[in-house]
């Protein structure tokens, strides 16, 4: 059995860990710190936590677990804090060990620069930025196994690449991209504040970050990663654009994207030769579907499924692909212990396979 | 023109206020206070006022005007603070002359031990509740007009009561009474807190206060009284068992009520027995509307109309009773206009005649 | 390997024993029937389902299955069709030698004569009501071990029962009970009617089935046979009101039940008492989980659990208790898998251990 | 007083007129139809009707109204139906004499045979097509006062023509635009259907008619009509591509526009720019209004009102305009009674001042 520590166990993405682990037979939950809720019992923060049936034979989840503000040493943490706290608790965890899955935002972006522009503070590890590694299993699966520090790729970001990815390495498209979201509010986090009320969320839908969300050079570093990898790169770099929304449902992120057919092409490729193209890339993926009819989020619910649906729109030669998630899981947690699977040789679906909870 | 000032802008009810007032022909909003929000403009803190036609046919509500700490003097006030500030604010608004609208708790309950008890603190004001009228105008319009202090009721108590005062009154059930409300989240008010997230509150439904819920008192209070004007009082008085359930809405309120029937009745009453002991109740009121059909909160949406629904039950030989109403209208906002309406003697429906927002 | 069939495969109970039952290691679906659907394959119908991984070691559901219009032969079978047509498919199941979990209210009614008033049909298979065990694990899991036909339980009965059996045997209430459900809308099936349209159903809620829902026999039906065998019948039987009310969600089954204490008690039980009795009832039981604070419908979410909170309203002397589970699965699927594990020996939780998909 | 017919009553955009008539002073609803629904009264419908104060000050809508198959000669008509069926009862509707007001889309193609190919069938009108007015005030107003047929437009097409219309006339972006909106289930209508129900709808989003929406060739044609009379027209016309996405809620509509910039431009304008073009464009409007901060759909909560908030994203010197409404008012009813009241030289926002049902 491999032991574990969460930190910062009052959030959501906490929260869903603590769910996927109850089903996991490996991984077994040892250590949960927040500083707000030191001395709780785990059942006492989450009630539904008292339905798990806790003993020997199924050991991973304990509610009565104590929350302490320092971890124990495990041989692996989940680090769930905001960005800048992640990276001071990543420091200590690996100086003691641990290998570390952080779903924070503080190891993804390989550039420090880029890094402190975008949040707006020194960043506070930058030694430990060349070891870790972007932890999204279908690109770099290789690098993950055996790595020490792996970096939990955001919510936008996991759906919009999944989508773009095959048709950026395929060199398919120009390089001008509009990445448009719509997103369930959990991922607004546990935090009470007026924009993730209920009756403000409600009946609503409106666009937000306009000024550019911390997501998109997250998602330009990975696509021109790709695009150069594939020979496919431009002189003057991707120009993507990123709007996300915020619609009225709690879990679901569904990414419509929108390229042109690169000029050059000889001929228009058909709906079917996109679908073959996405279908040969993410062959043997247990995660990722190609589909051939516009996908549900609620498809996806609870579950680390993405289902991706590319087309070509011939009467404007504009490829479009919709890919689809739950921010929760694929986006967050279930991510998290896909990587931490890969991390220690298991198959990567080992605790994750459930469909979706329709209707 | 009447002057009006809402005291505790930043909350759902005084948005609601703003709303309504919108398309009152007499009354028009001179000042607007909150501490959290000063200097700042209406339309600053509530961006949809940017589409009212203010102007001077149209003078009610200024997008434009600036939150102040202290209200203005004006011919009346409607206050929207959190009980026991409110209070406070009411003696000081008394004091200058203006007449009173005050959507707290803190006139509602006649006696002061019975405030104390379940409020747990001192009555801010206790010479002032021999003055506040009841406002609910169903049972007390004759005392609201010409009244200085209206106390607007609990949206708990006026779905309660206008469901259940015609039953007291007529004497038809035995005094042990239980009401079980659902009701929609905008209740619990626009302060950001953890319960009250589309996260938490979605998908799910709780009871809550259970150890009692502070519209009991005043539940109690009300129908006792209309039972003893009625004659009917019993030496024991009501035993009332309230229990609000919180579901995923924003609006709207429910009340079933059961009781059973008299025991010394000689014959049990018909569905239509009862109907028309209730329409006869309510002949001529222009909010509430006997029915021959369990309702839907969603009829009242965005109104100040309350339908109530009596039936028997034979088999048990139970009477019940089901009232619905928008909280934040008839249950609050609506209400106080609807008073403030009665206040000045105009016709109480001014400023409130539309229909439910369906679908 | 057990053998399964699904008679009925396009409805929502049918749909969640598919999502159960994929993760279920001894049952494996080898036949799914529906008339509207011949000739589909499953995942057709439920687009979610290609993201099953469907292989050697994990067979339970095969995504390419193909809809027949009579199921093959299977060691069990499921019956997911409405009333009368159900007893119509279970006896030829049961002639063929499959042993059967009957979803619908069918066998559910030991009287004939009951059913055929609450259901307006001539009862097609009164033979085989003999035989029928009604599959309530925690009243009747001996019983169940060894049937051959189960009548799974309704949901607002499971619900109510698991609130109120341990009292009822207790003898602590008197025999007048009030049952005031709340549910979401998946309950109301997956065939279309204005009254399941989301643009109905959100912002709503309303009371239905006021002269009397089915479910009330099957209530009383259970609750008189536990009065009965604790010795606790009373001369008149119960007198049970019974009022669901429709809420926006989709999951999840709230029940308040309200009665009076039994008078001839000398002291009032405490909030401690009551628990403590309720705890000892379901000791061992793993998916009713007595709490001492209001539950959450949400808790439950995707899950076979119940929780069950029991108070006493001192003031009142009444006695209030809260249950809650999702209505598709401990109200319908999970416990029908629950019904089929106890019928080959399993353990009653195989296949269904999870906790709620939270938030 | 206008007298006023609504043809087909029983869906939503039908109800919409209703509750907003309500509250008009100068229409009189003395004509209601529809097939399915004959002989019933208004308020055996929509029971929420029961609470319309109906009487000589105050009639516009009768609650006791009969429905009918076959509409009274009155002033004006609002044809609710179908496309096909509304062509033919507007033949009827004008040759007896009224003005109509045609909901559906059979008179707002201007080419029959565009109109055909999407449509699916023969136009059963096409001499009507040229007397009938595009009823779009903002654009429209001078041709509609005085017309006698008048097409109201599309929702998603008012939607993205309220954004896009500035830009397009002052020629500041490239013919290529990406139009991806977010709407409520309501635009589904009225009648059951699977993906309508709330089951479905709630914690989903998808994206629905990729193959091309009906609402496009009017987008275009619109688009196109307003570049060619500002003199901005290119040699390929535009290239239009509109993806609408169907997310869990009632009412509302958000479309996100993005375009590149005119390359030509020799400086990029700002934000400012863009904004003070828009605010110069819409001085006056009663009904559209520019804002500098994302809108939110509810803003327009039973309003008809539209929200739009223009700006450029100068890393990728692309335009990005986004607007809101409300799809069954400024989207349908409230539109439609803007034309009317333009028809008959009324104030256009006659009957139709409220803001935003908050929250």
């Amino acid at each position: 059995m491999i032991s574990v520590s969460i930190i910062g166990i009052t959030g959501y993405t906490a929260l869903e860990l603590l769910r996927l682990l109850v089903q996991h037979p490996q991984f077994v939950v040892k250590s949960v710190t927040a500083r707000s809720a030191v001395g709780m019992r785990l059942d006492e923060i989450y009630p539904q936590l008292r339905a798990v049936a806790y003993n020997e034979t199924t050991p991973a989840v304990n509610p009565a677990l104590i929350v302490t503000e320092e971890p124990a040493r495990t041989d692996l943490a989940f680090v769930c804090l905001p960005h800048a706290a992640a990276a001071e608790s990543v420091v200590k965890l690996v100086e003691q060990g641990s290998k570390v899955v952080d779903l924070s935002a503080d190891f993804r972006l390989r550039d420090v620069k880029t890094y402190e522009k975008w949040y707006n503070h020194t960043h506070p590890a930058p030694a430990l930025l060349e070891t870790a590694v972007y932890g999204l299993c279908e690109r770099y699966r290789d690098k993950i196994q055996g790595a020490t520090l792996v970096a939990n790729p955001g919510c936008h970001v996991t759906t919009s690449l999944l989508a773009l990815l095959p048709a950026v390495q395929a060199g398919i498209i120009e390089p001008d991209i509009i990445i448009d979201t719509k997103t369930g509010v959990s991922g607004a986090g546990r935090t009470p504040k007026l924009t993730s009320l209920y009756a403000e969320v409600s009946e609503d839908v409106q666009a937000y970050s306009l000024a550019g969300h911390r997501h998109l050079p997250e998602i330009t570093q990975e696509l021109e990663a790709a695009a150069t990898a594939s020979g496919h790169e431009t002189a003057t770099g991707l120009r993507v654009t990123f709007i996300p929304h915020l619609i009225p449902m709690t879990r679901g992120l569904l990414a419509t994207c929108y390229a042109n057919l690169k000029q050059e092409m000889t001929a228009i490729p058909t709906n079917e030769d996109v679908y073959d193209l996405y279908k040969r890339y993410y062959t043997n993926e247990p995660f990722v579907h190609v589909v051939n009819q516009p996908p549900h989020t609620k498809w996806t619910y609870g579950t680390n499924h993405c289902f991706v649906y590319p087309i070509v729109d011939v009467r404007t030669k504009r490829f479009i692909v919709i890919s689809c998630l739950d921010n929760l899981v694929k986006g967050a947690s279930g991510q998290a212990i896909q990587n931490a699977n890969r991390l220690y040789g298991l198959p990567e679906s080992t605790g994750l396979a459930s469909i979706g909870v329709n209707p």
